[in-house]
């Protein structure tokens, strides 16, 4: 293990009255957070020990986040049975079920979410790019910009930057017109696919150089007849609520910000607001 | 380090003139499969000499997945250069990036995605619950049944079993009426809740004991007149599309089967179908 990193705790009795350092949860159980050095048999006995107190109080879930800096720690947490829960760059998040009873433990992150953003301008025009990258590259097809929402952004203003990054185009978000959830896109995780409306508020294309090979506007009907449009599903069906929209005959969901649990957090409610603003009849 | 577990190889001179088992992906990188046991300065030997062979090619991004079983192997590779991208209960996935060019390396899965099931039957009842855990836990609060989507399940089919679990109703998925996203609702990953209506196709109600307190089918009315739907905004807006929904005011999103990308995977396209299904004017 990596005794050789603790040049003081070495050789010396442990000191094993005191628990890790903890928040408790919302659950019955708790989190331990890690922020000093430690070495690892330091480490194992004061989590012996801290395991033995909460298992007598009853606790449920432990959870250790243990930073990259504290890599020294994860084989001896496995090792004391602890599992892995998920990971970030810079931290790996363990956790350890004390109940007999079934875990209850939430599962992980289980989406990558990405846009798609339909830009349609005034002449029934639409916003396309040939990618440098991906499974399109170098097949000349026209397509959306798209791209990865991260953690912790909205759907719409993710949408936004993909298109003001790939094309340089400002716009405003009007709707979500239809989404697509798949599977195993990447590991095991799978995939929701937002396609967003969008209005441009500015119309110069600087296309972006490092994935955007080319960037233009492109009439509609001519994105439409692409040989792609035909043989993929997906192309066809955003091809043909888009005809649907520019013809008036199509709602898709729109923002509506929102409180949306019991810490009032901020959310966006996406919804058919078209109905919503019906008189009652 | 663990070399105390490797009673073989210790003293022995390394191989280093073999690449660790890999297969390449469709980004110009590798990912790395450690499928028997190493001990870590041979694992350290041969990721050196394989990283040198790797940059000579121009590879990109070096994934190593190391299982559970491999545990021993983490520090070191840290201690190579390599950082966490995610993690299971069952394994790490570290990586490293080679080029001196900004790092394209995707970001791991951003959003939980849980779903509400909104069951109402023919005498405008809606089927509720009272959860044993939770922050509405002794509240006295009727909700309705709630679940997180699993990895690679629908999300229609997600709403179907949490019902089923939960209250033993059988029931059909009609649409999703609105979605809401909120963030840092588990540690720092986003959340994505889709309400979903669903049509009761059986009604007597057989309770889950694990996590349900009660159970019932309750009038929409007195759902909807319960304080907290007045004080929560979502608890609000749920009831009031309801209330249109139950006077065919309001259209959500249904599904369509769909080959959604390139390898003809199978996937869900959710959008408005009452206005696809409109004749053209």
């Amino acid at each position: 293990m990596s005794g050789h990193e603790a040049p003081l705790n070495n050789g010396v009795a442990h000191k094993t009255d005191e628990v890790l350092p903890f928040v408790e949860d919302d659950y019955g159980g708790l989190i331990v957070e890690m922020n000093t050095p430690m070495d690892s048999t330091c480490f194992v006995a004061s989590l012996r020990y801290s395991l033995a107190e909460w298992r007598l109080q009853g606790k449920k879930g432990i959870w250790l986040n243990l930073p990259l800096s504290h890599v020294n720690l994860v084989e001896p947490a496995v090792k004391e049975g602890f599992r892995y829960h998920h990971a970030e760059p810079t931290y790996l998040m363990l956790v350890y079920w004390i109940p007999e009873a079934a875990c209850t433990i939430p599962l992980n992150a289980s989406h990558r979410v990405r846009v798609g953003a339909v830009v349609l301008n005034q002449n029934e025009e639409i916003l396309v790019v040939q990618e440098k990258y991906g499974t399109l590259c170098g097949s000349g097809i026209w397509k959306i910009p798209t791209g990865v929402v991260d953690e912790g952004e909205e759907i719409f203003a993710a949408a936004i930057r993909e298109v003001k990054e790939e094309t340089g185009i400002d716009t405003e978000f009007l709707e979500i017109l239809a989404f697509c959830q798949t599977h195993e896109s990447f590991f095991a995780k799978s995939d929701l696919f937002f396609i967003c409306l969008l209005r441009p508020t500015s119309f110069d294309i600087q296309k972006q150089d490092l994935e955007i090979e080319a960037a233009q506007w492109m009439r509609f009907e001519d994105s439409a007849s692409q040989p792609i449009t035909h043989k993929n599903e997906l192309f066809n069906d955003i091809h043909r609520i888009c005809s649907m929209k520019m013809e008036k005959r199509y709602t898709g969901f729109s923002t509506k910000p929102i409180k949306a649990f019991f810490d009032d957090k901020l959310g966006y409610l996406y919804l058919n607001k078209l109905d919503m603003n019906h008189p009652i009849s």
